[in-house]
């Protein structure tokens, strides 16, 4: 398999998850991105290819690779039992997300890139999706995927691990008699969020600690997608967690000044 | 131009904004909505043909029409000049989002989706995505923007406007100074959000009277989508309106209890 564009391949050569076989890029390219791969790939011993615009556009599957292609290995998911690793290596209480019936390799993209924006440590994904395109992955979700871990299920058994560290797991439901501003998520917690057609399983709701939901406007007629839900989940999670940024990432930088 | 879907079709004759001419129901179809796409269509002496779900296949743009298609005049865009009008209609404070560099038809109709749920009374939409599909609009945006107040402008000269509302102008940046969760919400505003790309313009920023930003989590490398920033801002604006909604209408109703 390939990936394509500056953003998605940067992020695989830093997080090294998965093995990159060889780079293709623009002969004459030298964006500071594209430098940063140069010297990426130079540090990992990956051999480079500079090749024509031409021999790029055949081998992506958009128009907008931005002049670099690396062919590499599939990116390892994490399973269920990587949880230790993954929640030992961060700081506060774990903040997950987990997602069923997710149809759209798009949407998982900018779920992940907002999941990873807003702190979340891991995503546990309900087996549906299964062999989604990593290509449009990477690249939807701005590379997040390269660096988020991701864990598959198919069993909620799987989710009582769950209880091993204290974690609580709360799905958004349309009949849930709290809202989630409510709800304290200063705490360790799953925020579990279904897809449009079903809402989460059965079997996913029996776990549940509780159930919250997203108040809608009155008089109007329609509810949240998937990915808007779980965005506002994780934005409601972040301001009750207070946590402190960076300062100052959001959109693009250009022009910025106040 | 043409409209498919349950969804989109029954809002659209529910909003009477636009003219339909008329109404191709596949033979035999007798589901709730459509039952109530024909009530409706009888109601407003709308011709409706009963058709194959091959000829049905053949006027679609995609293959999940759902048995219903109408032909149609466009939607009547608003102009900033129909605020009164729509602010009239209203009860509490305005609020209005306001998106610039929107590229993607899809993204629009997620956002006008998720803005109507959350409360918004009206969406200014800065020229640039201008002849959209509205088929695809009204589709991805499950009838919302059948309802919605869309209010085109091209010269933010227009905004001016908003100050006989004394409606404040507050511009989503990635340096500003300010938190989304510190600002007060609870007031005549307009949340502005510009594109991935470029952010706002200058011309937008320079008639901005505040502005905010989203914090990122520590050491996440990426920013929010414009669609996941405008449905974050929404939901808090949600919270602190501390709206009452009609309980309980979150994506799927099946399956719902606690």
């Amino acid at each position: 398999m390939h990936l394509e564009g500056q953003q998605s391949v940067l992020a695989a050569l830093k997080a090294r998850r998965r093995k990159i076989i060889v780079v293709f890029v623009k002969t004459g390219a030298s964006s500071a991105r594209i430098l940063e791969v140069l010297a990426e790939a130079e540090a990992q011993a990956i051999s480079v290819h500079h090749v024509s615009r031409e021999e790029l556009d055949n081998m992506a599957f958009g128009k907008s690779h931005g002049g670099v292609i690396v062919r590499c290995g599939r990116k390892p998911l994490d399973s269920m039992s990587d949880l230790d690793e993954i929640l030992k290596r961060r700081s506060g209480f774990p903040l997950l997300l987990l997602l069923e019936g997710v149809e759209n390799v798009q949407h998982l993209g900018y779920i992940l890139r907002s999941a990873e924006a807003l702190g979340v440590h891991a995503v546990l994904l309900k087996k549906h999706l299964w062999d989604f395109d990593e290509t449009t992955l990477s690249r939807t979700s701005s590379g997040a995927f390269e660096r988020m871990p991701l864990s598959k299920f198919s069993e909620v058994g799987q989710l009582d691990k769950l209880q091993k560290y204290d974690i609580q797991l709360w799905g958004c439901i349309a009949r849930a008699k709290r809202v989630v501003y409510e709800v304290d998520l200063n705490r360790p917690i799953v925020l579990a969020v279904g897809g449009e057609k079903r809402g989460l399983s059965g079997k996913v709701r029996e776990r549940c600690d509780g159930f919250l939901r997203i108040p809608m406007a009155p008089g109007s007629a329609t509810s949240l997608s998937l990915t808007h839900a779980a965005c506002l989940l994780l934005g409601e999670a972040a301001r009750q967690r207070n946590f402190k940024d960076a300062g100052a990432r959001h959109l693009s930088q250009k022009f910025d000044r106040e």
